[in-house]
């Protein structure tokens, strides 16, 4: 950006501005692709022998983000994370990114700048490079719309449509950190804690940055894939009950979770703990884990088990698959067992499904 | 779409009810897509031994296109052919489709139907496949971004950067019909035709439909990419001076534009004389001709017209490239010459640049 004496204003910088600055700031570009930012197509070399994987995702502003909860920064690291997050979840390698934005004439172009540092910060370590895109006015929020690439070994991607009765099922890290961390962002806890029983200020810490500044699972995806461990992955965006039934559903079979399984930070628990919500539902329910789920046939779990423990990956299982006429279901501490409704976001009410809210039908 | 009797609001239908309508109503499917919509990614063979081009569009409402004169249909369309011009200015083969929308609540499911069947009007006609994408609510306007995929032979994509002093420059088609046909829908005539004397129906028909139903130059572009014959093009969105400019910019070079040479249709010429407007500048600065324009060495000029003529393709010499010293000029037909100035759209300053406005400097 020029110096401050001297900032443009996005209608001075104008759209052909804006792309020149973009490209010279972010669009260094490796021996992958041939041509970057700034013709009509970008040209980049294609995965030689292997199958292409393409993703796109649209950001709304008072939908996806909300500028009072996050920075510009922190909403490009996220976009850039929900589209990573889907490449490792096929077991992918991600490789291009494309990235439009449609700007309302109250953002600056230091505004812009701090989204794709934050678009840049999460792909670069991924060795991702933006190599196109599209900018255009907005009457009224931020939209930004990302597009991914990657690859995979022929026969290798993880789908969504391979579990089978009997498969074990797993997920990455912890669940629930994200949902409890932008309830910590939004400043809307349910209950006032009394005094010197708050959670910790490293817990907070914790779950706010597992909100804003997630990992996509690559590496545990490429792993997946590599040695063809699993049945069927998908990445934890909705939250676990409606992830879990996108697979149900494409697979054709139900499945029952343990909920004393469900892994959950320390944090977490004390998060609950202190608003006196249940940390199952918030593991259950709460979107943008950008964790992963998959699926393993019994007879796999050992090396599973083997292969993760050698390269330092946390798997933890959480359940088994049923028959389709099983359903949905989760097994609670006490014993007592209950159908699993799908929660998670639900775009065309225009609101996030709390963790309070009915999550459990009979 | 269901039958009327039980038209679904699009908050009951849910994002997961939308996309497997949509992806049973335009997903179809062929051997190049390894996996379709429903996955956390499309999976797609790559391109064998060939470079893949890459581009995406964000479409705005109020900016790119207005409900008052476009329906749903229109707009998918258009959106679509944005990028199939993109990929044919690198005279490229189109291959597969992302499509992001950001719905307000206003909508229905009907008209996002209706928006995916212009898209795929555009697109089916080209082999271009629909694989994948997002759907979410807007809290104001509608959005549309399209990211599409392409292939080159190697070593022979067009680029912007390549024309040379002495090249000529050549166009596709009639340039400005897009401008007059947008002026009509908007009906806004800046005079008032006397009676019996305004734009003949078949003309006024003529105009907007290649304003709304624009047609890219996919055989033209892959016809210069395999002769290889241009050595620049791009695609005219903008308007053929900015677009030109752009050529210039690139490739370090000016260029001399003969305007009685500029190919215009007579139904442009009937709206530029009943509105008492210079057919040139609906040329010069309209947007969204769609038509490419590019720069061919004068030792390949014989073999162009040798080719383009047994091809069927009508273009045409509109002028010269010249030394960067030079400029961007048009000769007109008076025998003066005058500095050309970059019109076209200014999204930022969130308004469309009207023929009428400044378009020549001194």
């Amino acid at each position: 950006m020029p110096s401050s004496a001297s900032r443009p204003s996005l209608s001075r910088l104008g759209e052909f501005g804006l792309i020149r600055h973009l490209r010279r700031r972010f669009g260094r570009i490796g021996p992958s692709v041939l041509r970057g930012i700034g013709d009509d197509t970008a040209i980049v070399r294609a995965p030689a022998g292997r199958p292409l994987l393409l993703t796109t995702d649209l950001l709304v502003e008072g939908i996806h983000f909300d500028l009072s909860t996050a920075t510009f920064e922190d909403i490009g690291y996220k976009a850039a994370v929900a589209n990573l997050s889907d490449i490792a979840a096929m077991g992918g390698r991600p490789r291009h990114l494309l990235v439009a934005v449609a700007i309302p004439p109250t953002r600056t172009p230091e505004d812009i700048d701090r989204l794709y540092r934050g678009l840049m910060q999460a792909c670069r370590r991924h060795g991702v490079e933006l190599v196109g895109g599209d900018t255009s006015a907005s009457r009224s929020g931020l939209f930004v719309s990302i597009t991914l690439t990657g690859s995979i070994e022929a026969g290798r991607p993880l789908t969504r449509d391979g579990a089978g009765a009997g498969d074990l099922v797993y997920v990455t890290g912890t669940l629930g950190d994200s949902l409890a961390g932008l309830a910590l962002l939004a400043g809307r806890p349910r209950r006032r804690p009394a005094a010197g029983t708050g959670t910790p200020e490293r817990y907070r810490r914790f779950l706010i940055r597992r909100h804003l500044r997630p990992s996509p699972r690559i590496p545990e995806g490429r792993f997946l894939a590599v040695h063809r461990l699993a049945t069927a992955a998908i990445d934890l965006s909705d939250g676990l009950s409606g992830d879990l039934a996108h697979v149900c559903e494409q697979s054709g079979v139900g499945a029952e979770i343990e909920a004393s399984d469900l892994p959950l930070s320390p944090a977490c628990r004390a998060y609950a703990s202190e608003h006196g919500t249940d940390p199952v539902r918030l593991a259950l329910t709460g979107g943008e884990d950008y964790e992963l789920l998959f699926t393993v046939s019994p007879r796999n779990h050992a090396t599973l088990t083997r292969l993760a423990r050698r390269a330092g990956y946390r798997f933890t299982r959480i359940g088994t698959i049923r028959p389709r006429g099983f359903g949905l279901r989760v097994k609670l501490g006490n014993g007592t067992t209950r159908r699993l409704t799908i929660a998670g976001y639900v775009h065309f009410q225009r609101r996030r499904v709390a963790p309070e809210e009915a999550l459990w039908s009979r």
